[in-house]
């Protein structure tokens, strides 16, 4: 496969998903912040082994990774039988898109480069890698978007809250929530910082503080549990997340614990804003009561790191993700502009 | 010391706190659930580090592992200075009453040893042991008849969750809230019980579950942020926790955590159980505002189970409690009796 130069405002001092002459590089998140780790891959099969297994993890990030995968699948399809390559490609675009449920990003991404398909001619390598290519730069740019529109609702000297990673390493690059906190951070209008830890994965102590480091903004981490105090005791202007599904009703999939944290700010008044790119909505699905929430497995819950395990043989229950009904939700903010108080109708309007 | 046979109804395959021969013994609760560990401590000095450590932990365990601490900081004393015993043994009560301070159960239990100090002519050995094994017994008692009062409320088929441990292992024994929650089980009302992790220390995964396992009690486990997604999904009755100080006007202090799960309660209709012996109560203090919040160390939020720690180094906030107002709570069970929807003037009917 030749090179092909990315023309990508990659800014940050590392990245989640980068594809160099047919090779699709991505920073092993199991692995952070102790060891910054960067692995290969060359096979559809091994980046959905990689997705299901979260060495890259973010709905955004998933999507992008799956185009360059669909790129992988297709170019091993073409080598093997270039008359039936769209055929054969097929398996392996079902295994991808099994990787995993809720993050509707997934499948939007391999649906947009099937799409692609039909109208190639000969090899698909290039065609496919633009398309791929292109999607991982929207994904940037519709983030910066984001960032620039979500911090414009942000007054100074204000204290916000993330919960999970939504930033550079959940995304093509600059991220959603962290795009936001980003942008407010370099505008002077955040006082305070803080990211609650994110049981059972930790992306909050591990991904969003490390990514926050590494960009020298100050953060606070607390518990997720203590989310409630906090909002209690301190001023808490704003709780900023990101999103895995959002439905034509506007309800929100994200991470566990995003829910519980949209009650509490429901009860201390706090503002709530759904920062996430149009790939994330599916209009297709009229409510979150029908997005697929993944059970994942229960070592996480009683492991610590891959590091140590407790003992006891007890019942756990891992949903993965939680739905918020729009009702608890304030702004959402996608690329194509801000929604205030989302509902149905003010969805249709822009996603119809 | 010479031996003094309790009469003490631990009926449970293990124990918090226990006296024998003029020893003090500790299960150690760091340990557990894969290591069951009994130590033995023979000076108030070992017992109040013991007791900041987290050997011992639960407001009505420290209390009563507090009461044995003075009779052996009594006795310790007595031997060096038969005439002065009663102003030595102050500097290791001081230091015993330093070593938590969010619990009252703590420092009522110190003060209510020391009032005896008066009245004892010579040695003070056989009359502060037959106090504090009183006051061990005592607490016992309080949660058979809290256990019974606070499963009077339950109806059959009920799903209730608890969060941090309020067992056997955090009493005298039996428990508070466990000790309802294992009376209703007995009674056959529960359908389910569910136990949250409890962050940073995991007492919902180390002890909780290896308690209830212990007696056969099923039960469910998983992330405290998980608890509104189980509020939203399932139809859960009640929400049973204990409490660490319990102010004047019923606000309650309690496991870091609580009152995230309350104002879930609150959002889904679910009741509340609070469920303290009346050592836990104090009325000199009016408002829970003015309970003095613990911060613990940062190491118990980074590291895990004292094995593995994450290498950046970042700012954490680790409240150890939190303070929940007393209008999110239904019901308030302690020996002395329920009190439905409780408040200042309720309470200083019966703590007055």
């Amino acid at each position: 496969m030749k090179d092909k130069k990315l023309q990508l405002h990659q800014s940050e001092s590392f990245y989640a998903v980068k594809w160099n002459a047919g090779v699709l590089t991505l920073l092993d998140q199991r692995k952070l912040p102790n060891e910054v780790i960067y692995r290969d891959y060359t096979s559809a099969v091994s980046v959905a082994d990689a997705i299901n297994q979260m060495v890259v993890r973010g709905a955004p990030a998933i999507g992008i990774a799956a185009a360059y995968a669909v790129v992988l699948a297709a170019c091993s399809a073409y080598q093997d039988s270039p008359s039936n390559w769209r055929e054969n490609v097929e398996k392996d675009l079902k295994l991808l898109s099994a990787s995993r449920p809720t993050a509707v990003n997934l499948n939007w991404a391999i649906l947009k480069m099937r799409k692609k398909f039909k109208t190639i001619e000969g090899n698909p390598e290039n065609d496919l890698l633009d398309l791929a290519i292109k999607i991982h730069h929207e994904d940037i740019k519709a983030n910066y978007e984001m960032g620039r529109l979500g911090a414009e609702l942000i007054k100074p000297d204000s204290k916000v809250i993330t919960h999970c990673n939504a930033g550079a390493l959940a995304t093509g690059g600059y991220g959603t929530a962290l795009g936001v906190i980003r942008r407010a951070y370099q505008q002077g209008l955040l006082k305070k910082v803080y990211a609650s830890e994110t049981r059972p994965w930790y992306q909050g102590t591990r991904l969003t503080s490390w990514e926050l480091q590494q960009d020298n903004i100050p953060v606070s981490l607390l518990v997720d549990s203590a989310v409630s105090n906090l909002m209690q005791m301190e001023n808490i202007s704003w709780l900023i997340v990101g999103a895995d599904r959002i439905a034509a009703n506007g309800d929100v999939a994200n991470k566990i614990g995003t829910y519980s944290h949209m009650v509490s700010a429901k009860h201390h008044s706090v503002k709530v804003m759904v920062v996430a790119p149009s790939s994330t909505v599916d209009m297709k699905i009229d409510s979150g009561k029908k997005i697929t929430i993944e059970d994942r497995p229960t070592e996480e819950v009683t492991n610590f790191y891959n590091a140590k395990t407790f003992s006891n043989s007890i019942k756990i229950l891992n949903p993965a993700f939680d739905i918020t009904p729009v009702s608890l939700i304030d702004y959402l903010v996608t690329e194509k502009g801000v929604i205030r108080d989302p509902d149905a109708k003010k969805m249709l309007a822009i996603f119809g």
